[in-house]
């Protein structure tokens, strides 16, 4: 059916004015006097509500008045400016339809609600303000994502789910099966058959795309993988989430700057774009949610990031270490109390810490000359920290097979990974951002189960 | 590093002729005289390759002339026009350095390799120019989707993977658990004691977003998801893999009617963006791997689809009983054979077939006033058969109430489900599209396997 939305009478309302529409959406709250009312309508195409002016030349004036909260209306009527008005049009009605009652124990009223609260009713969070801004920019930085990688020529990987290996041994996995848990078959030995499970072996949710990722880019030269990984963390916090999504670029040809680079490009045009697309929710989230968030987004907009390796940022913290409840020293893993300091207190913007020690970071990562440090990068943004982590992949086979030795990862398990140090290797880089701390960072809503549509956590897997 | 790549230099030859140019590619094949040599560079970004001169007043002539196939080289040199030449272009080099040699072992030559061969090597297949093809078409086709639906403001969900809940019985599922199999924790009476496991439940992998996707509908209007699914199903045949993405849009205020022209819009914006897009690699397809491919896909983007009942089409196909291995009346599901007929014999073009008997379809599609046709749509598109699915969902409570008694649903499992028809019900529908059906559909490849970067299917989950 043909209905004017309200986003269009909002972005293109001299088209509107004057006019006979129709429009569909549902009722925020009626009140009416003896003879004429007022339907505040949202139809979820758009943040902001429009007002409904009804009277009782309709024959159904008496079931509009009694409408509850929640209700779904079809509207035909003329749209008139307002000039006087807050709100700076109204329809006025000449029919209004109900296409569906909302019961009286409608768990939404027009008071505000708590996050917790809403967390218990997943499936009808998302008709109030909050969620409707959370998810509608959810939606648009993630196409912002795309678009930025897709305008640059990158081709879009679709890596698996379900995995026969464990990436980078990054946390517990959730194990996939057909197995009859009632019965499982074992071999003569009493030990589990996993030749008789689905794949012929034992299979695990993924945890990271990203060796997949680089068996593509070393083809394609530049690829991305956006998809959901999970972690069988049994952490019950803010910022875990059993499920979540993650992005993940990977480039040929391309060193540790160059990723930096891409970095800083890729959050910069998903900031812009959000802030461009969404002007009414991010006003909401700057006025309701986090009071700083605009200033903040804006600066990192329009910063330089800034550069410094782990080994001077540990100087650097060092002389601060009676402000930590973790004192720092070189070869430990920076909190995120270290990580909000430097860019927060000491660079005042985002910066990029580079050049770990191997130990606290991931066998893949290239050895730097000095043979203590490998060149990984994190990004870290005022107000949350660590956003974005990534290095320069080792492309040499002998230094990779070595350290992986060194740490006694099994040669089976990577032979294709070693494979692309053995066929045309080149240098190459890449990262992982997380989408929700993204979305998070976005938003400023403070808990991850809030800016997921249905959220997975420990003892959690509604709908 | 700053590196011109093939596709620039394709695209916008005039801004690099005559100018010294580097690029970085890998090597697709070496000939060499004795005093200079060619080298034809493939770096990724486009499907066409780059034909490089070099000569032996290089120090490395030796070097660069013994280079095997997929050795990775950085070229410096000037873009020179060869109107003589089959190329229009090459670059003659001043410099070429070795990134990375590629061992004399390499498994892709230069002869053509068998798919199948090709499927056992899935960390280097997409090197070759199938697969360069095939996964370039598969990035603009996701990307075309969500521009399509971006475009017209809907709503992106992402919709959750682990599930507590069977969405529509569609199949069998894998579960996923936390539980040690060694030791399944049991309760007084020996049964498995899911309280133990991660989520406190039983969970498996999903089979569809679409419940989850209507409970945002009634929230946003327009809504999609576009993530994985899967399916435990032990088949083995070309068009079944266990991992696989979907995409399914949702609306509200939007019937059986509404439901057709968006599926009839999208698919024709996908193949013309594909088609404007990739160019190159279209034609690949329609020389190589599928001849009538192009002829194909303009027809459907230029035809209006036709629009016929089960009912009617059932009366169409009885006439031709004599041609089916499973000969059709009015109450058998479609197979292939007969989807095909209709559109390719029949119609000559896309159909939608509507109404099906409601004992075929889903629990939650709309009745008709017949009482015994559901309003079901099924896209059939020559060359394949159906590639979408859908309908308009039951919106009634009571009705959807009792169909779910009458196949014994049990209600506490979908109470979320029936709200949407208590607070606020609208009319609306949604529909289904396989990605990987629309990619081979898109680029005549016959076999799933060969759409998907790492194929998951019975017995076999590499990398």
């Amino acid at each position: 059916m043909k209905l004017t939305t309200v986003k269009e009478i909002y972005r293109e309302r001299e088209k509107y004015l004057d006019q006979e529409i129709t429009v569909g959406g549902w009722v925020r709250s009626v009140r009416d006097s003896k003879t004429f009312g007022f339907v505040v309508l949202h139809d979820g195409t758009y943040f902001e509500t429009l007002q409904v002016v009804y009277h009782d030349t309709m024959d159904n004036f008496a079931e509009i008045s009694k409408l509850n909260v929640g209700a779904a209306i079809i509207v035909k009527g003329t749209l008139v400016a307002t000039p006087q008005a807050k709100q700076p049009f109204e329809i006025q009605a000449t029919e209004i339809s109900v296409e569906g009652a909302s019961a009286p124990d409608y768990p939404l009223q027009k008071k505000r609600h708590s996050l917790e609260y809403l967390r218990t009713i997943t499936h009808l969070r998302s008709r109030t303000n909050t969620f409707q801004a959370v998810f509608r920019v959810r939606s648009l930085c993630a196409y912002a994502i795309h678009k930025f990688f897709q305008e640059r020529g990158f081709v879009y990987v679709h890596t698996p789910l379900i995995t026969g290996s464990d990436c980078e041994g990054a946390g517990e996995m959730f194990q996939v099966t057909t197995m009859d848990l009632n019965n499982i078959p074992t071999d003569e030995k009493g030990n589990i058959d996993y030749s008789k499970d689905f794949f012929g072996k034992e299979t695990n949710l993924t945890v990271s795309g990203q060796l997949n990722c680089e068996t593509f880019a070393q083809a394609f030269r530049n690829v991305y993988t956006f998809g959901p990984t999970f972690r069988a963390e049994n952490s019950n916090t803010t910022r875990h989430a059993a499920e979540f999504w993650m992005i993940e670029p990977e480039c040929a040809f391309a060193d540790l700057e160059d990723n930096m680079n891409l970095a800083e490009s890729m959050l910069k045009y998903v900031i812009r774009y959000v802030l461009e697309n969404a002007p009414e929710e991010m006003n909401f989230f700057n006025s309701f949610v986090d009071k700083g968030l605009l200033d903040r987004l804006n600066h990192v907009a329009n910063s330089e990031f800034g550069r410094v390796t782990y080994t001077e940022a540990i100087k650097l913290l060092e002389k601060n270490n009676d402000k930590f409840d973790y004192k720092v020293s070189w070869g430990c893993d920076l909190q995120t109390e270290h990580e909000r300091y430097l860019t927060e207190q000491i660079f005042k913007k985002p910066i990029f810490v580079t050049d770990y020690p191997k130990e606290i970071k991931a066998f893949y990562m290239k050895m730097n000359e000095d043979g203590k440090t490998v060149a990984a990068m994190d990004c870290l943004v005022p107000g949350i920290g660590e956003i974005i982590g990534g290095s320069q992949r080792e492309d040499d086979y002998g230094k990779l097979k070595a350290r992986m030795d060194e740490l006694g990862l099994k040669e089976e398990d990577y032979d294709f990974y070693l494979d692309l140090r053995k066929y045309g290797s080149t240098r190459h880089s890449g990262y992982g951002l997380g989408f929700e701390r993204c979305v998070m960072y976005l938003t400023g809503m403070g808990n991850i189960r809030d800016v997921i549509p249905f959220p997975r956590t420990v003892n959690n897997c509604d709908l």
